[in-house]
């Protein structure tokens, strides 16, 4: 998508050094950094320190950190360590394990001197496939909206909150819960985006609004605790969020206060929609409260970082000192809770019944 | 309550010089500063630009308004004035007008050289009037932790979620919401309290982690995005939260988000308690939508204000350039989420048959 008016994608090879860059996205809105992939270990940190984040970014970054590390060593011992290091550096992204798991298993066969060009293959093809995916996603994802669109009789926008960013910043390109926003606005259909602040780490401030803004959709950012308030009021048509990991039984694991969304929609009668691609689908996991939830820093929740009115970025504590805080990073949102799932082979109810006829149309192992 | 040891209130007329003083809150927790009322407009400005907060506490500040006004001039012409000028300060908290009436009702009548005296004797009473209310909320809802308490087979502490800060800061002492915790925490009763941030301005964060951690309860400070997934884990035993108005049919207004918390408490059934004087509920009002929600400065969205490690205080910019925010100040969360309204005659249910009960009893006006 654009920035600045130039297309972008998250994660490319550049054609000049032939290596990987990544947007550092910690740095995002204030300043565009972008930052070289050299080796395992760098890929490792982009995404345990959260240059990138994003269920479908996560996944691709791990596959060009195995490509990467498979330059260097690419013997049967360096796949093993590749996977392990990688597998460690996030726990929640179901991504993470489904591309390292198929970089394992596609690799290990081969022999070594053509693992390297193998690994490159494969990498690219998930970056291709995430692209179409998510195209796939916002064609069908359109189609709700245009239904809201000619169900609307003042001729109003389309009002869709987002939480968090499950833009094309959290993908290569085109984003899930932005899919069908990018395609909307493609197809002539007029939407407003209600964007979640998205605390502890502000996704939704610092980098769906600046997606947004950068591709002419218009947006207005709210706190975290006004999406309800809005919802009672009418102010929202429906609700498109990302996931992280989707259950067999349609819970939803997305960033923390999804839920929250979810239940004020379910209250207000505003429909409320997973975007997500279905290499997420975790078909292993019946119960969505069984996901292990990462909790992360303290620090995240005790401090803010941003760009002073004279440009410098700075970090500020919230509280006083001395102070406990707790930074569960995702919930889950029951099954029951959610309209329907968002897939790049259409729209699904958050059924059992319906997932696994997916599961058995698409041949996916459980 | 205390800081640093020390026994404050949050407004007091100072022995010294006669003279009212109070907290400057938007400075807390980084600096304890002590700002004098000198006259009329200070108080307007002191309960507009928030240095006060909190229905009791602005009904209060607004009661030593209208005595510091009558001292300048007691005519009948002030007494509108005083009037106009202290109500157009803040548009949602039922107290200010509950003050601002009392002293029009009961000034107007009287002899001129008598009313400078009266307003300060009624100034005064408020003041005690609103220490006895809280101490009275807080002996009636203790017995909710006590219940919870008791129940409780491992002895773990009794965890209480709070929104906002409905603390000693936002009341003359003791807080509406914290009076049970200081309640339980002096009757021995072992608590943990989990305290929302409070996007946008804060309050959990700034406030209710410093005035709990000031009188030694333990706290630990979540985002606003975090409560909902601990009460789906069995990490909340109950919701105490304030209220700036409540219906004659139980549906309870109060900070942004709390409409939030209030579903997920229903959804994993976790009680969910309003802890609030008598004098903000509003008779007048059946259906709490029809309330209008203050809508603030977007800045409050957009930026945010804390201390930098150099201890410095600064405001950060969180999006880029552009970007457009909406800040409703306030959600109501309908009656049928609400378990009880903790007040100072009792825990009544949230429904207009007692509340319809409550107000025969005590005599007051529809």
């Amino acid at each position: 998508m654009l920035i600045h008016g130039k297309p972008y994608r998250s994660i490319w090879r550049d054609m000049k050094d032939g290596k990987i860059k990544i947007i550092d996205q910690r740095k995002l809105p204030h300043l565009l950094e972008i930052v070289t992939l050299n080796n395992l270990e760098q890929s490792v940190i982009a995404i345990r320190d959260m240059y990138v984040r994003g269920a479908p970014l996560i996944g691709v970054t791990a596959a060009f950190g195995f490509a990467i590390s498979m330059q260097e060593n690419s013997s049967d011992q360096a796949i093993d360590e590749t996977y392990s290091c990688l597998m460690s550096s996030r726990p929640t992204a179901v991504n993470l394990e489904w591309a390292c798991r198929i970089f394992a298993e596609k690799l290990k066969p081969l022999p070594k001197d053509s693992r390297v060009g193998a690994a490159w293959q494969l990498a690219m093809e998930m970056v291709d496939d995430d692209v179409a995916t998510n195209t796939r996603i916002g064609k069908f994802g359109v189609e709700i909206i245009r239904d809201i669109a000619e169900k609307k009789t003042d001729g109003s926008p389309v009002r869709i909150l987002t939480h968090c960013n499950a833009g094309w910043l959290a993908t290569v390109d085109r984003g899930t819960a932005t899919a069908p926003m990018y395609e909307a606005i493609e197809q002539g259909i007029e939407i407003e985006v209600w964007v979640d602040e998205t605390r502890p780490r502000n996704q939704g401030a610092a980098l769906t609004t600046w997606e947004l803004h950068h591709n002419n959709i218009p947006n207005t950012l709210i706190v975290d605790n006004a999406g309800g308030h809005l919802m009672q009021h009418g102010q929202v048509d429906v609700v498109i969020v990302g996931s992280d990991r989707t259950t067999a039984t349609g819970d939803v694991c997305n960033k923390i206060g999804t839920y929250l969304k979810a239940l004020a929609a379910a209250d207000t009668n505003v429909p409320f929609y997973a975007a997500l691609p279905v290499s997420t689908i975790d078909f292993s996991i019946d119960d969505g409260l069984q996901i292990p939830i990462e909790e992360r820093s303290s620090n995240e929740v005790l401090q803010m970082s941003g760009m002073t009115d004279q440009g410098k970025v700075e970090t500020i504590n919230l509280t006083g000192s001395g102070i406990l805080a707790s930074n569960p990073a995702f919930d889950v949102t029951p099954a029951r809770l959610v309209t329907g799932l968002i897939t790049e082979h259409g729209i699904i109810e958050a059924k059992q019944s319906h997932l696994d006829e997916l599961r058995l149309k698409l041949g996916l192992a459980e």
